[in-house]
């Protein structure tokens, strides 16, 4: 879909990004060229493995659904973790980060989590799916199926040098065959059937899950709704980087949180408000903690790699893309088990700089 | 201190704003020049109304009293209302809001509010004041001391063409001469009294007042220190306006929370925690009340006029500053007892606009 002269001047645009990882060339498409969108990732051969789209939220199942699906749709569990492309080049299967990057991480990890027999009958297969669990290099947070190490969930389909995903029903066929680990899928519904969705979302929100991304039926337009908790869980993790995240983080999950309840008739819900409560305050007090104790407040990472190696490029690209904000400690990656560890920390610059200066009772304009 | 040519200078490079009121004509400065601070007023006779300066914020009571004040200091309650500063020019009086503008509501009430006395024996006299209470035309939110209409606070004494403000002698002194209302003045502190301080700002939180302002004895910084609740004060009066106000009004306000909370072993108050979470839910349950009952999400306001031609002048200043956002209802101003009563409305347009389409089951990208 893109030649090479067409590639070239994107680079010179600033439009694309070529990069090295191991044994493999590729480009990165940092700007939509042409039909080409952002995210892709252009291959040596000329192959592209297309970027993925962003999903549009609705925030009120009524009339939401009704509006926004005529037909019928899927609804499957939205995970929390990091959305990853897999596709294989070669004799290896990689794993692309939402940007286009080969990650380090993810490629190495392949090997534990998924059989990669598929891409041997299916060599063009893209798949889609979300990284997810506590000991992961990029996300404060994770769906509570996964309380330890990562696991993987697919949720789309793609092929190579194509549009669009893969239809529901061939998906499905392809997850069963290949017995592929996947994102829940619960159900075929209609926009009248709001009151079964109802069900499901509260259901999802007792338990502590994201939410619901919801397909129709082939191609066509998605759409994604969040359970009311998945954002004071996300305040609860995320609090201790008030500053250095955009404000609308916080804000906008407000809204979400205010819709979500209005329409499920939870106003006068005493518990779930003090949660809420709860959750904003925990990660600044932990982050004041922090702050007393230590110059420096971060957040800690740590994740687990096969290969010494993968360790090591991961290092260098997190601290090409993350400056100094990143910090690797020292004596990693180091031997645990069969894997090898890397424990590093991200610095919130600048809630360590506000909270250095307000505990040591300095004076702040607004 | 500004001659007419630097003056006409700084109209030509839009560092001063050239206005007329009834009878007065006077001149605004929105930029500093030279040292005439920002808000500063110069009349049609040369003087000047000296801006009134922001006070820096400490977040920490240890160490920022003993970091701040090196000498005795002065505690005072900090209203929560709109700051003016009254001053007589010929054999009238007027308020100016901060940015510098007469205010015909504040003007108008001038009558009811103060004694004119002090103005006789003090021509150059300058009152800093705060204007509180359900009735006023610019904040959502008060003070608790005033239930209805608006009463009068004086904190600060400033002179015309004279840098600096009056010292706490002299103040308190024409305070208790001239039986001016005033802010309440807690008393005279030392850094070491630390624990007095932190017990004063807990009755304040505990009676709803917004916090307080400390003042060295005579010139020198000062610095204003809040309570935990007036932050959840303010999500509860402003949620419903949340898009319409910049992002970090509210993390700004969780961070003094979270530090207040820290600072006086407040982590595990359930019922305060629980608090935040009904206050940041409140004003958005009640936009989307609106936002489903009508179309627009706006605040109301009211405010009383001694005189009829005060409201129609307040009237023309909010349409000339705050444009399509004010809605000033069919048949204001009307009489009411023996006042001129104004109800209008700032509409919150951001927030009209995302919960209509949230409502309506629109899709958002964020």
């Amino acid at each position: 879909m893109l030649d090479s002269d067409s590639l070239k001047r994107a680079q010179d645009q600033g439009k694309a990004d070529h990069r090295q990882f191991q044994d493999i060339g590729y480009t990165r498409i940092t700007d939509q060229i042409k039909k080409v969108p952002k995210g892709s990732v252009v291959l040596e051969d000329g192959s592209i493995i297309p970027g993925y789209p962003s999903i549009a939220r609705i925030q009120a199942l009524d009339p939401g659904l009704s509006k926004q699906f005529a037909g019928p749709f899927w609804a499957e569990e939205k995970m929390d973790g990091f959305n990853i492309r897999i596709f294989r080049h070669g004799e290896q299967v990689y794993a692309l980060s939402r940007g286009g990057f080969i990650c380090p991480f993810a490629t190495d990890r392949m090997l534990d989590l998924l059989d990669e027999g598929i891409f041997q009958d299916h060599p063009d297969l893209v798949l889609c799916a979300e990284l997810v669990g506590p000991d992961n290099p990029y996300l404060e947070g994770h769906s509570p199926q996964v309380q330890e190490d990562v696991g993987l969930f697919v949720f789309d389909m793609m092929e190579k040098n194509r549009e669009g995903f893969l239809t529901q029903s061939r998906r499905m066929e392809l997850l069963d065959q290949y017995a592929l680990p996947r994102a829940e899928i619960f159900g075929r519904f209609t926009a009248g059937q709001r009151p079964e969705i109802a069900d499901l979302i509260l259901r999802l929100d007792e338990e502590g899950k994201e939410g619901l991304v919801l397909k129709p039926e082939d191609q066509g337009q998605r759409a994604k709704y969040v359970t009311g908790r998945s954002n004071t869980y996300d305040f609860s993790v995320t609090g201790q980087g008030l500053l250095d995240l955009p404000p609308e983080y916080f804000t906008n999950r407000l809204l979400r949180m205010g819709l979500f309840m209005a329409e499920h008739g939870q106003q006068q819900d005493h518990e779930r408000l003090a949660e809420l409560g709860h959750a904003l305050m925990l990660g600044l007090f932990r982050g004041i903690d922090i702050s007393r104790r230590q110059s420096r407040v971060g957040s800690l990472y740590r994740c687990r790699f096969n290969r010494r190696d993968s360790a090591d490029a991961f290092i260098r690209h997190i601290e090409e893309t993350g400056g100094d904000r990143v910090k690797v400690y020292k004596g990693m990656p180091k031997r645990q088990g069969d894997y090898w560890l890397l424990e590093f920390e991200r610095v919130h610059q600048r809630m360590t700089g506000f909270l250095n200066q307000a505990l040591q009772g300095g004076r702040q304009f607004d």
